[in-house]
């Protein structure tokens, strides 16, 4: 971590290589331009494999060993099972056992129940995690735990990443809650339903081998086959492979706090009085508490005014189903299913369809229908007097939260951040955040319990909600009123050590995480 | 056409190169080993396309300059309109008209409907033709009329090529029943609707350049993306892109010749006889008038027995979707509906699912289901006494017919001929058949109306229907007792130049046809 370092166009210093690999700064949006051919993964031939279509091998032992598995190799596995997945911490169990060194685990997110990699990483088995790190592992990153750099990507990087060749997954391993002999697989049913298998798409095309893991076969053909068998070498039955109820773990439950339920409503009076809530309108809210509540709102909107929205962009729940089947949402296009409601919706009505990071939010194709959502409804850690957002790490520079959709989801025609104006008596508005994950530029508005500020790009915006009665500031205002209340918050101290990249959406550098002194 | 040539594992001469481009001779199923990656296509970015997704050009002339057309690219189209295309020829019109030459046009099929074409092959607009040519333009190319060699590949070994960068297409026009503005597409519903578009799957993931033509835009999102807009540059609407009684053209009633239904009935018993109809099995039947009786004689004999198909692989019609409402058939597994009530059902009924070449037949995936296949009930021009397998020429020499899936499902376990001994008083099975097109190894069983023959391969099913009151002959009585009818045929001339290679599925070339004398 000693190489020349680099100002990247949001002026965060870059280094030049990160894990011994070189590294483009990012140059400002849209402005990289990609070079080159997609990955072309080897090709296979059906003469290597069972004609009667069953790949079925006894344990997932056998299976990674099949698969080839050896020193260095880059492992991925998805996280539909959120903090319920009980086969990412076997496959370096086993690898462990095996005496395999120096992995690179590919996850597309990892969550607390991923803590035992904390072992693996120490004691040589895992070499660096590249994909979201949730809770403990951040944290032990940050701490400079880690021998590689992590690297942290968008869902939409994650698949640039590997569609590009710049993340080469040896071994893909899917834990699929519904699977036949042959390979296919879907989230659908099956005591681990998790709706869908979308993070997974990128993994079982491009991975050079490819195993599926499940706890509900199903004759061939399992029917919808979200996951092709066509990609797949080898399926494993496993007595269980998630926790039900840690699957479908998202927050469920409408927010009942004054404040959160209040910026809900303001954000849904400013859509309405910006004149965004309109026929035919697209949005996206995620899970959380005050995001519901915005959907609830939304509703009430669309009722009163006799509109209706042409999708809405799930992760999905029961207030998302509610307004599917209400018809005041004609369809949802899911990323992930956050309650059993939508998994149930998903299955049942084909108006709840699954998507993935390629048809949603890969940058690297021909458009992606993040930029075609009117209204993106975002959270974040920090924000700064530049709109900047941060949503990796906290004030205090731990790392503890994955980038997920929003980097994409930035590229909606108006980005709403709807947050408080101090968690913690810790301000959220910044001069600058701690870490820049989404530049200002895509960043359009920010409502919080004191007031909404608009970035001033957004002409159009102040001009619709000029003489309405919101409480419209200036993102100074705004950060001054939390500095009165919380006092001005001291700068965090970081070490030299990088101990993760943040990509951007084109694979190039956003800003790194130094490690806490 | 000078070059040497070697002889191959069925015994065809078979040149070095075609059209300019090494061969690899064919080697036995199985036997080819392919090497290197898939081909990768050029990486997009989504800052070339418009954020509010409308990817609309005013007309096709203007998405074909858009795309860059000039001279010697290749150009691809899908058949899934049959003989009710109105898009290929307008396209090649279009060149025409811009002085673009020497293109090769690349579809998944053609039809009498693609006549016009011939005069784009005189001017010099295409050089020749890769893909199957049904009727005037194989006569056409077997009069030596095209300056190129035809290659004709089966829907797996298109697919097969097209993933393995030996066919690269330069631009691609897909022709989508139903599509948005962004480019996701399908066949289900609009006035040209064929169901699904599987055929065109590679051309959208592969090409350079991807055109979507309908003549029914809706908004965003057209669901299902059975094409995704992800991989398309440009969308084009036209007043009509097909003519809808042309293009659900297969054979859509049941044979009511006496010997083509005692033939049916014959394959139906045999089948009952060896054993291959019991609970749970496969079976793919085509759209011919024999192949419909032998679906309704299926039927009879599951009803009787009280047993279920777990899937039957469609070519869909009116018989097969009855048998899946009925409940005697679990799943459809479709590559292309031929009447209405095919794409209805489809439209309908979640267990009737679209397919590809790539899930179905593409040889060079991690397997695929038509090994699967139980029965696999096939036609062909002519069949020779090693059982070797003839679909594209005619026993004059001419080529007239397309692959189809025809060498792809002869993967399946049991691969069952029912032909007519004789055609207009010419024996069906001769001593060589004109044209191999699938090696005898993996042709089971001649049904004939004088009697059925087994390949000696399989003496499993000899023992099984052994002390049956099945007319089981050899195939040498077979073609002796077709030569006693219409005596032994004469021996066609053929000239020395190639006009069209045959490929196994592997990219190999089984057999070359030879220009008529």
């Amino acid at each position: 971590m000693t190489t020349n370092q680099v100002e990247n166009a949001v002026g965060r210093m870059i280094p030049a290589e990160i894990n011994d690999k070189p590294v483009v700064p990012f140059p400002g949006v849209g402005k990289h331009r990609p070079t080159g051919r997609k990955y072309g993964p080897p090709i296979a031939t059906c003469a290597d494999y069972p004609a009667d279509g069953d790949k079925r091998l006894p344990d997932l032992k056998a299976a990674l060993i099949a698969a080839g598995l050896r020193d260095g190799m880059t492992i991925s596995t998805h996280h539909h099972f959120r903090n319920g997945d009980l086969v990412a911490n076997q496959v370096f169990e086993i690898a462990a056992e095996l005496g395999v060194k120096d992995l690179v685990w590919f996850p597309s997110a990892s969550f607390p129940c991923h803590a035992p990699i904390i072992e693996r990483l120490k004691d040589g088995t895992v070499h660096h995690i590249e994909g979201s790190m949730n809770g403990p592992l951040g944290r032990f990153a940050s701490e400079g735990g880690m021998r590689g750099a992590g690297v942290l990507r968008s869902h939409g990087g994650r698949y640039q990443a590997v569609q590009d060749g710049e993340v080469q997954i040896d071994i893909a391993i899917i834990a699929a809650p519904t699977a036949d002999p042959f390979g296919n697989a879907n989230g659908l049913t099956g005591p681990s339903a998790c709706g869908l298998l979308g993070f997974a798409l990128a993994d079982s095309q491009y991975a050079h081998k490819v195993i599926v893991v499940t706890d509900n076969l199903v004759p061939f053909p399992c029917l919808p086959w979200q996951i092709q068998g066509n990609y797949v070498d080898y399926v494993v039955e496993m007595d269980v492979i998630g926790i039900p109820e840690k699957i479908v773990s998202g927050t469920t439950r409408v927010t009942k706090s004054p404040d959160r339920l209040y910026i809900a409503d303001l954000t849904a009076q400013f859509c309405d009085a910006a004149g965004l809530i309109r026929d035919g309108f697209s949005f996206q809210a995620g899970a959380g508490g005050t995001a519901l509540a915005i959907g609830n709102y939304f509703g009430d909107i669309m009722r009163r005014k006799g509109v209706t929205a042409r999708f809405a962009r799930g992760g999905s729940n029961q207030y998302l189903v509610g307004l599917l089947e209400e018809g005041l949402v004609e369809y949802i296009l899911d990323g992930q299913t956050f309650d059993l409601e939508g998994v149930r919706s998903m299955r049942e009505n084909p108006r709840h369809t699954d998507t993935s990071p390629f048809t949603s939010y890969n940058y690297h194709g021909k458009g992606n229908f993040a930029s075609m959502v009117d209204i993106a409804i975002l959270g974040a850690t920090e924000v700064d007097v530049n709109f900047n957002g941060n949503v990796v790490t906290h004030s205090d520079g731990y790392l503890l939260h994955g980038i997920g959709g929003w980097q994409n989801a930035l590229f909606g025609k108006t980005v709403i951040l709807p947050i408080p104006l101090f968690r913690d008596r810790i301000p959220v508005i910044r001069d600058e955040v701690t870490t820049i994950v989404g530049p200002g530029e895509l960043i359009d508005v920010i409502v919080t319990e004191r007031g909404i500020a608009i970035n001033p790009r957004r002409t159009d915006l102040l001009d619709a909600v000029k003489g309405s009665d919101l409480p419209i500031k200036t993102i100074h205002e705004l950060k001054e009123e939390a500095e009165r209340i919380c006092g001005k918050p001291q700068a965090v101290e970081f070490g030299d050590r990088v101990i993760a990249a943040i990509k951007w959406v084109d694979g190039t550098v956003i800003d790194v995480v130094r490690q806490v002194k």
